[in-house]
């Protein structure tokens, strides 16, 4: 992804390996600042993963990889390490898929820095697949609303629910995003929002709250990320997804989901099985550490929600364009 | 309503006349502080209707009285204090009502005391009467979601949405509400989460993303306020109301508008004609003075949305419940 720095454009990856550390963009401090941090510990990796300096299933499934490469280096048991990161958070499916894959891997006695950057590079092919399938869902003078950050930063680059944005500006299309703010954390904001305008690509911050609003005034296309999509097409992404979801079916604006293979979770039936993070209050009550809310009004934080197949027009992954109704058939072929 | 103060409990109104000034809550300055302000210049009111010291529809409309008041009362020319009153706001049809109906009872040469007090009476008795009315609607055990702040801060005392809360707290019934933050000024947050906080209901704040979320585990009711209600039925109110009923129909939950009679402008045919306020974009971009967007990525910042009337399940007013359909009815027995 293109970054401006103090040293001019450089093309980053939200994750890499670099001479015995895993280096990372640190989040947290976008978009004010691009700060990069590394970790030779592995168990530092796992806590930049719970604490989100590095956020978005599959840049989180990459770290998970360069968590257990640092585990495999440094001669830790692979068996705890494994648990260890796997716990970092409970609803990203890629934490478990790339864990599990570097724990296969390994115990083939493949090199764990080539494993590691080679998950990371098969990460960013899918998203370039994503971005070739999804942009002829791009027409010209579209508008586009987008949530939260399903783009190069959550995807090691290129982005899922970006990666047909960034393919149909390369195309010469001209259109605009909506970028949803994303409360509490403000991904959507801080993030999505940073990498457009980064890219070059015009867009606009507006309230969670004024999905209907400007669905109303002519949105074509609805596109987010996936962070973990059961067998029966229900997934699960950043709280909010449901509600856009449902207001672009009675509006009739087609919804697709952006999401690597890897997010499908043929373990999970359906989405009443997905486990909801609920995150700390404070992230909603309190504002640069300064608290907002009334004294003593309690809140309440789930970081995700379950929108359920029947709302999707499609998922767009590396293999192409799915039906909501053919997964099954899809997983059958393979 | 109650507020709690250093010097203990007191029953404050939003709005009040006292000695030669116009008093207030700075609902600006909440839920940190109870700080009320006075002013003696109907001009100073008007700017505190225009820069938020006050809001919410009904209370909107006492202050434009009192802005009446004081121009009678300081000789000022009624047509010129008239229009800059008006001005002040563009949504909210209460403004328009009660600087019109100050005007003609100035012109038989009332008390413009009296006149601006019993104004203030007038909202509160029909919020009383929207209370007895809409307290039928909460069970006992249930979970309401609200949005934005339709309570005693908005309408001088008692509240519209909240009004039936307060009515249903009285007689005994316990219940939970799900606040809505209400992004970009977080009224739902800092304001009805506070009241409730006064009046000892059980609550939570959430983000404005989660309603699909909590609507899908048992909300019972939505109950909001209305900014304006066309003859059709068509209402505005903050933005994201037009969210809450879209996902309150997907989801089979009653959803219902609570506002007194004012606020319906049977000038305005539907929710097409009614003019939608467009706020600045900092209130997005910036919190508490400091940026937190991106620099470059612009914001935009509807403050209300339009509802169709075939989302509301009825409007609870000081005449009783409407069914949207037979609003023209109701005027037409007038």
């Amino acid at each position: 992804m293109k970054v401006k720095t103090e040293e001019g454009i450089r093309d980053l990856r939200a994750i890499w390996f670099d001479n015995g550390k895993v280096m990372m963009i640190d989040q947290r401090k976008l978009p004010h600042k691009v700060e990069t941090v590394g970790f030779d510990d592995y168990q530092d990796v796992a806590e930049a993963i719970r604490n989100m300096t590095i956020r978005g299933a599959p840049s989180i499934g990459a770290a998970a990889a360069y968590a257990m490469c640092l585990a495999v280096l440094s001669g830790a048991d692979l068996q705890k390490a494994s648990k260890l990161i796997k716990a970092a958070r409970p609803t990203a499916n890629d934490l478990f898929f790339a864990t599990d894959h570097m724990y296969s891997l390994m115990r083939e006695e493949c090199d764990p820095i080539e494993a590691a950057d080679g998950y990371a590079d098969m990460i960013i092919g899918k998203c370039k697949k994503i971005g070739e399938f999804g942009s002829g869902l791009i027409k010209d003078g579209m508008k586009i609303m987008t949530h939260c950050n399903a783009g190069a930063l959550a995807t090691v680059d290129v982005g899922t629910a970006l990666a047909p944005m960034r393919a149909a500006r390369d195309e010469g299309k001209k259109f605009f995003v909506y970028v949803s703010e994303t409360r509490p954390r403000l991904q959507g904001m801080q993030l999505t929002a940073w990498e457009l305008g980064q890219e070059g690509i015009d867009h606009a911050i507006i309230p969670d709250s004024a999905s209907a609003y400007y669905m109303g005034k002519g949105i074509g296309l609805v596109i987010t990320g996936a962070d973990r999509i059961a067998s029966n097409g229900d997934f699960a992404n950043k709280i909010g997804t449901f509600d856009k979801a449902i207001a672009a079916k009675y509006f009739g604006i087609p919804f697709y989901v952006a999401a690597p293979m890897s997010t499908f979770d043929f373990g999970t039936e359906t989405g009443k099985d997905i486990e909801i993070e609920q995150r700390s209050e404070g992230e909603i009550t309190e504002m640069a550490g300064v608290k907002i809310a009334p004294e003593g009004s309690p809140a309440v934080n789930p970081a995700f929600d379950v929108t359920p197949s029947d709302l999707v027009t499609g998922f767009i992954t590396e293999k192409g364009i799915l039906n909501p109704k053919n997964i099954r058939k899809v997983t059958a072929d393979e």
